[in-house]
């Protein structure tokens, strides 16, 4: 006996008439001793519309006041997609029926909103779809020890259809999107970008982290921990039309057999640099700004220090998503005595440009490769840094496609 | 300790405005040593919609393929109405939480779309509102033994609050609906037409089966079975300006001081007469007949059998809702030779008028009054049936108006 479990997102189940594709999907994955286990988000639009509706109803109300509710309302997105996908199922002859989560029971902390699933009592569900009947799980959403409804937020349901794959003991959990797989570098920036067959779970964590929504981050920390191979393909073709090679299988590392030194180029343009110049540098200095910036719930990422022109002045410069950057200048000018800076820069038109890739640990030069490909275009780098499989730096913003293509050729990457 | 229930059904939620509206009535409501329940349909064209969704999901599906999934989509409905009105409540400073079915528990059996509740655990629920916090729960729905969402059918969310307030031991269940009241007449045939302050169970029964829609009969039948009070009032009011008066209490008889002979004059122009001539009257006929429209499942209501103009012959006449007149005359035509009538005459402009009143039980001269009232204008009976506290004609509907007003007058009913 094997089990899959498949998870189809919001556009993927957006009407009645994609319900019956992904139906057929389903259904084109049935075998004999391989049970089946879906996993489905909410029709594409459902969701916001009923964050509108909690908002117009909530107006004024924030945090435990709000949150509980919020969810019970919004959870029921997810329901009406697994009836539906029942039925649907059901009118092609084959045997369905929807699991909530309380029915399962899949158990979820009190954090509402952005829970975490706990346990999944996957017993009841695993003899179920043992029999052959395909069961369909709302994803997103758990229930709390005082049996209570708590979401996961928003892209949570890539996270209950790993956290269930790995209850049920799952050969593979095949996410279902609106793309057909992972890519060595955004298709629309050059066409010699490559589809991947498969990636590891670090890279992918890598990829997810800058930005790329194909996964939600923590579907891929979970996949890794529980080692549930993921694999993520598109839901737009018809049963039979995409071939096996399908999608691209996040795995082990272990078991990619071809490895390259770099899976990927990624880039974000939602990326601004502070800089705080003239400091006079004493021990403590780090900590009063970045505590200040923590404390206000701003993700900054790049640090640098680096010496100023001034004897005994150092200049600290470090990155933030672009919507946060006014904020957090603001909270350095309040602050301005107490930190001791001459004058602050905030720059909005950046990018960061990332080669991801495990080979990178045992491969050395890849840095070098980098830079020089970068300088040999005329791009200047203003910030870098680095971990065991990145390397990313920070660009005139200008710039981004032609870095990423020109990284794109330099490690190889572009198709025949 | 007292304890009172609450229901608002679809229009009166119908929007986010109008949830705030309710959250106010509830507010009004709230006093020391007074626990609140809330009983919510969804709102309204929510539950058209969400069965718009399956029945084209679930194309080609009937019977028990389709009902559990129906109700699993159908369902969350009034769940989304739970959480906005906690939130509305909140909203206003009233400590308030939705509690879904499961959580409850609500029981109902496996008669999925049209189930009964079997029983309700009503220990925690008592306990929260007793601590002052407002019950939101989703009216029409309970959960089967199986663990699965049943819902009522339309219209079971009035029995669902019915049943809230029995398992609660509530001083009453207050119904809010478009209607201020019940009324001893329709106030859109007759100006004269007055609310009543009280009316007895057996009377509502009465008017809610002879198609006045304020209230759902099995919920009347639970509230007489369960001796729990009920109140029906206008949504539509903003709360203090209705006054400590609002509203009609159906309750028991023993507990109406002032009784009328007669509650009320109920009228139903939804009828049809099927006469069937020349028959040759023989035991077993009626079997015949009735038989085979109750195997069709069509609602026979009036029957009257006369001796025909031909010796030894009958005529056999019966009434039932309009849009089933003509099914039931080709069942009869179909089956001609073995009733063995001469000829079969279907008429659908009749309607039916019934003067209701627990007081007839101990009064005579009731059917001589309405008789009489009828007679003076001209109206001619055609079928005549009687219950312990009801008496139905028949009449041309054409009539319909005049016979109401006359009868409304004749039995003292018209306002001052």
């Amino acid at each position: 006996m094997s089990r899959l479990v498949m998870k189809f997102g919001g556009t993927s189940v957006g009407d009645v008439e994609r319900i019956r594709r992904v139906a057929r999907i389903v259904a084109a994955e049935r075998k004999p001793g391989r049970g089946l286990a879906v996993v489905v988000s909410a029709m594409s639009g459902e969701t916001n519309r009923l964050v509108a509706l909690t908002d117009d109803a909530g107006k004024g109300l924030s945090g435990p006041a709000f949150d509980d509710e919020y969810d019970v309302v919004v959870a029921t997105g997810e329901q009406v997609t697994t009836g539906l996908l029942a039925l649907a199922l059901r009118g092609m002859g084959v045997p369905a029926r929807s699991w909530q989560n309380w029915q399962v029971r899949i158990e979820s902390d009190t954090a509402h909103g952005k829970a975490r699933i706990t346990g999944i009592h996957a017993d009841r569900l695993g003899a179920a779809i043992d029999s052959g009947e395909v069961a369909i799980i709302p994803g997103f959403q758990g229930v709390t020890h005082e049996d209570r409804i708590s979401t996961l937020g928003r892209g949570g349901s890539d996270t209950s259809a790993v956290a269930v794959a790995a209850a049920l003991g799952a050969e593979r959990c095949d996410i279902y999107t609106d793309v057909d797989g992972i890519y060595t570098t955004d298709p629309r920036i050059t066409s010699k970008a490559r589809k991947l067959e498969r990636i590891s779970y670090e890279e992918m964590l890598e990829l997810a982290s800058l930005g790329s929504k194909v996964l939600q981050t923590r579907s891929v920390e979970l996949a890794m921990a529980k080692r549930v191979p993921v694999r993520v393909l598109s839901s737009f073709v018809e049963p039979g039309e995409a071939g096996p090679e399908a999608g691209t299988i996040v795995c082990d590392e272990d078991e990619i057999v071809e490895k390259q030194i770099v899976a990927g180029i990624a880039y974000s343009r939602d990326e601004a640099k502070v800089s705080l110049k003239g400091l006079t540098d004493h021990p403590g200095i780090a900590a009063e700004i970045f505590g200040r910036l923590a404390d206000a719930n701003i993700n900054v990422d790049m640090i640098v220090q680096a010496p100023s022109r001034v004897d005994g002045k150092v200049n600290m410069t470090f990155t933030m998503p672009e919507r946060e950057a006014d904020r957090a200048a603001a909270l350095m000018e309040a602050a301005r005595d107490t930190i001791g800076f001459e004058s602050i820069e905030v720059k909005k038109d950046v990018s960061k440009v990332s080669v991801i890739g495990v080979g990178m640990r045992s491969h050395v030069g890849v840095a070098k490769t980098m830079f020089e490909a970068l300088s040999k275009r005329g791009i200047n780098i203003e910030n870098i840094s680095t971990s065991e499989i990145k390397i990313s730096v920070l660009i005139d913003s200008s710039y981004t496609e032609l870095a990423v293509r020109a990284l794109h050729t330099a490690y190889g990457l572009d198709a025949a």
